[in-house]
């Protein structure tokens, strides 16, 4: 009764043509040698407050702007200019995710030549976002210890279409029982092999650790490029 | 360069559809005389213990079932097993809410008019159930006070959908410095007059006068019916 074979077809054809923007605007990052990172997370899993530290500590050192996804309000983006890096905010109504156009279109007065990172915060969907390539060089994938141990098991494909994750709230570990050892079980038997990071935005602990990599992955993305 | 207009379409043809499978359902809900209730949520906000806590009080006096929904694993179906309820797992592959025909499949070998109270916890997402009708009389939307008080103005659709507010892990209230009155108010300014609970799961906080609502409500609904 249902339009399934109608539906999946018109998503392939959504899907191709993201594809499509996405390899220009990796194309155009590259070129231009900044460092793209995305984030995306369930609802409330702490992506804002990471990336707020991250763009704060990073500005001393480099030029980092951002752009901040959400169906509604333009919160996200007040919040990150506190850092006073450049962030735009982008609405996306009823969609539960970003996709390459909307990040090609929020890029519209910016110049990637004068940028060493841009972070891309994404809707918070722990579904919605795993097929939507946004050019990114690094995709993180956030939860937080107040979730529970099992969403990698629950939420597979997000964890199979992120490079790294990101276990945030670790200040609360203790308050919930939370299990680092299967949570962390759970991450390495949906993608074998993907680092984890424990961080708290609350004490900033693990954050040093994070940008230390992000810092060498620019220096090898520059000398890839040269 | 998108084929907006083909997919609207197509979207416009899904709902419709499912609106139609959920009027049936909801009939064949009211004739039976069991009331129906719905969870939605981000990933991690409680709906599985605030259900299990629920179906355990409830069995004491009354007949209850539950369906669950989720991407991956049975996890949700054992955990609410241990209540000793009748439970069932749907596992919706890739797709980020449940639809009433799936409601409808996982009925098949039950007998509603032998239930009270059905409740159908559905995939942890803020975006996507909120379109689709599962035939439910009341649906309840979870945050948790680890997510931040902004939620209801970041996701204004699922709370518009929603019936009651249900605000979890209160345990944690302080740890997060949660804000209730901001929280309460930001509920309010996107659906004037919800109701809001606040409950634990750990402490056990709020469930009693949930119930007591859901008891009310289940008498006047067979009160209807008569």
């Amino acid at each position: 009764m249902r339009p399934e074979p109608r539906l999946i077809e018109v998503r392939r054809n959504v899907l191709k043509q993201n594809d499509i923007v996405a390899r220009e605007l990796r194309e155009r990052f590259h070129s231009a040698g900044v460092f793209v990172v995305s984030l995306v997370s369930g609802p409330g899993s702490g992506k804002t407050a990471f990336l707020e530290q991250a763009l704060t500590s990073l500005r001393r050192d480099y030029h980092v702007a951002a752009l901040t996804g959400d169906l509604a309000t333009e919160n996200d983006a007040q919040r990150l200019a506190r850092s006073q890096a450049p962030v735009k905010q982008i609405t996306t109504g009823t969609l539960c995710h970003l996709e390459a156009a909307m990040v090609r279109s929020a890029l519209d007065g910016w110049e990637p030549q004068q940028l060493d990172f841009l972070f891309i915060e994404n809707v918070g969907n722990l579904v919605c976002p795993s097929s939507y390539d946004l050019g990114e060089d690094l995709r993180l994938v956030l939860i937080s210890v107040t979730e529970g141990e099992d969403k990698p098991l629950k939420y597979p494909s997000i964890f199979n279409s992120a490079d790294i994750a990101i276990v945030t709230k670790m200040d609360l570990a203790d308050a919930v029982d939370f299990d680092w050892e299967t949570a962390y079980n759970n991450i390495q038997a949906v993608r074998p092999g993907m680092p984890v990071f424990q961080v708290s935005s609350k004490s900033g602990e693990g954050m040093e650790k994070f940008l230390s990599l992000l810092a060498m992955r620019l220096a090898d993305l520059r000398q890839a490029v040269v």
